[in-house]
């Protein structure tokens, strides 16, 4: 197998974000490292889901674990007959997807893939399992070849030694431009907002940064708009759940505000990822809303009193003058452009 | 004594935020309310000026805190000769006005207040204390009918029944909008931003608007930019740490991104507060620059690896293009009319 991973930090190992073996799925908990490293278990499909849904990962970990939970799906059903197998993994695929609105429909593509891979293999008499196991690894390690290719074009608008300002996790689009700049020898410093209430970028994008051997300072989610405005930002870049072909950023909350506040001070906004088909205009996006109870606890305390309310929109969405451009296998794209995107060969 | 303080909350009564008594000041510790209603005592006006610096208490606590704080210092030096206790008096009223470097000058005028009443008293051979005391509850009383009377030209720009975004901790300023809100009947919601790293938007705005029998809802610090676009939100409200006369407000990190938002979406931001005359400009603002360490921990614990630094700009500067109007209790002015602010008789 092809494996793209090997000179990139712990957090993108594929076997560390999620990965099948003997009849189970592990999936690395996002929720608690890097305090510890923990694995979730997962014993069935419908707990790889439930996973995706607590959010035990996020960025392109559900991703991953949608394909391991197929793989998941395919052992369960080994020893059934073929028609029932192809059933029960389609049963199996509605669940997995739908596990989080926002990114369902891209999230579908992904499991289409996986039924692909296992109706060939059943049609063959082969393992479906393996089959979407060797599928899934191969899907990852094109999908870090392309982001490779994006960082690569990416690094071109970055000056030397910059100062860049992250938003949440940026996953792999985060850790390529990482190892781009280090291969560049770039002496670069990062801002990350902490992104309440998961806190995902103290725990995440700032771990990789760390890892990855670069100076970063952690903020908290209302410091943005004044650490552009005062420490001379050179840019603000994020990843996206997802790009739509008409240019719109679906992002996780506060990635508007911060990109409102780059555009007030001149500096640009990147965004690091594809243009999703699925999703051909802003119209076709479902924001998700978490429970608020999440929004009122801060590491399982709560913050206020009870009589107060939560109110916890999971994603926000940037409009195409907000950004400066998209970051692609292809190119670096502006968002009006990204209608007649096509996937590099 | 007059009192203002009589029908609102927990929070705005004068003995909750900082009192003086028999050789100690005990201070309302603000960090861990609602949670617990627990009081830090201090035993020397040092241990004021401490608290104030530690944020036990904040927003308009720090000026009452640093008022008892004289008081106590009076008591402190009541054996000394009359030369000797004036001596005494000046230098805590610097060791308490220093205690937090953005709201200084303002601060100094508290402890200069306090000053002449002590040394009136001294020169009467009264009690410095009991003077310094009697002028405090004075002059917050005072504070407090000013506020009322700047909430009542407040609500005449409010639509009935609003949909208020609040920022960190309005202090009375919030506290007679509330009054007034409920004077008139309204059915006011509120959205409450929570204010990292010191949580004053959920531990302190979230519980006096509950305490005062509103609707009120929780976000992070990311979300009210999706809020301000999605929720029908009327207006943007903030108290201020410092108001320039040349329009620029001074406020809690976060304020001037939530401006930029309510701008993007056309509602107004309306600062409540009184114009400082002694910040003539924005070039007069110091903005504080807190310990990082407090970023990178959210309620008591790590949000990261030990490698990654923090970063903590206590306040930031909306300039006057972002302000809708000032109310005061003069009426509400545009920032443009600030420079001829006199306070109402």
């Amino acid at each position: 197998m092809q494996r793209a991973d090997h000179d990139l930090a712990f957090l993108f190992k594929f076997e560390n974000i999620a990965w099948y073996e003997d009849g189970k799925v592990r999936i690395l908990d996002r929720r608690i490292y890097p305090a510890r490293e923990e694995f979730v278990v997962c014993n069935t499909h419908q707990e790889v889901a439930r996973a995706i849904t607590d959010m035990v990962t996020q960025s392109y970990g559900p991703f991953h674990a949608a394909a391991m939970g197929m793989a998941l799906a395919a052992y369960e059903c080994r020893e059934k007959t073929a028609a029932e197998q192809k059933a029960y993994l389609k049963d199996a695929a509605t669940t997995i997807a739908t596990a989080r609105p926002t990114t369902a429909r891209k999230m579908r593509t992904w499991t289409d893939d996986c039924e692909w891979d296992a109706f060939a293999a059943i049609d063959a008499g082969t393992s479906a399992c393996d089959a979407i196991m060797k599928g899934a690894v191969k899907k990852f390690s094109r999908r870090y070849d392309r982001i490779d290719q994006e960082a690569r074009y990416f690094i071109e608008k970055i000056p030397k030694n910059p100062t860049i300002m992250t938003q949440c996790y940026g996953d792999v689009d985060v850790g390529m431009l990482l190892r781009v700049l280090r291969e560049r020898g770039d002496d670069a410093k990062f801002f990350t907002p902490e992104t309440r209430p998961y806190l995902q970028g103290a725990r995440l994008t700032a771990s990789v940064i760390c890892d990855m051997g670069f100076d970063v300072t952690l903020i908290t989610d209302n410091m943005p708009g004044y650490v552009l405005g005062h420490k001379n930002v050179d840019l603000f870049t994020t990843s996206a759940d997802v790009i739509t072909m008409d240019g719109h950023v679906v992002n996780k909350i506060g990635t508007f505000q911060i990109a409102l506040c780059a555009n007030y001070y001149g500096i640009p906004y990147y965004v690091a990822g594809f243009p999703d088909r699925t999703h051909p205009d802003v119209a076709s996006v479902h924001i998700e809303e978490r429970n608020g109870d999440e929004v009122r606890h801060a590491m399982g305390v709560l913050t206020c009193k009870a009589g107060v309310k939560g109110y916890y929109p999971a994603f926000d969405i940037t409009p195409p003058e907000l950004v400066t451009g998209v970051a692609t296998d292809i190119g670096v794209l502006k968002p009006t452009e990204l209608a007649g995107y096509r996937p590099a060969e």
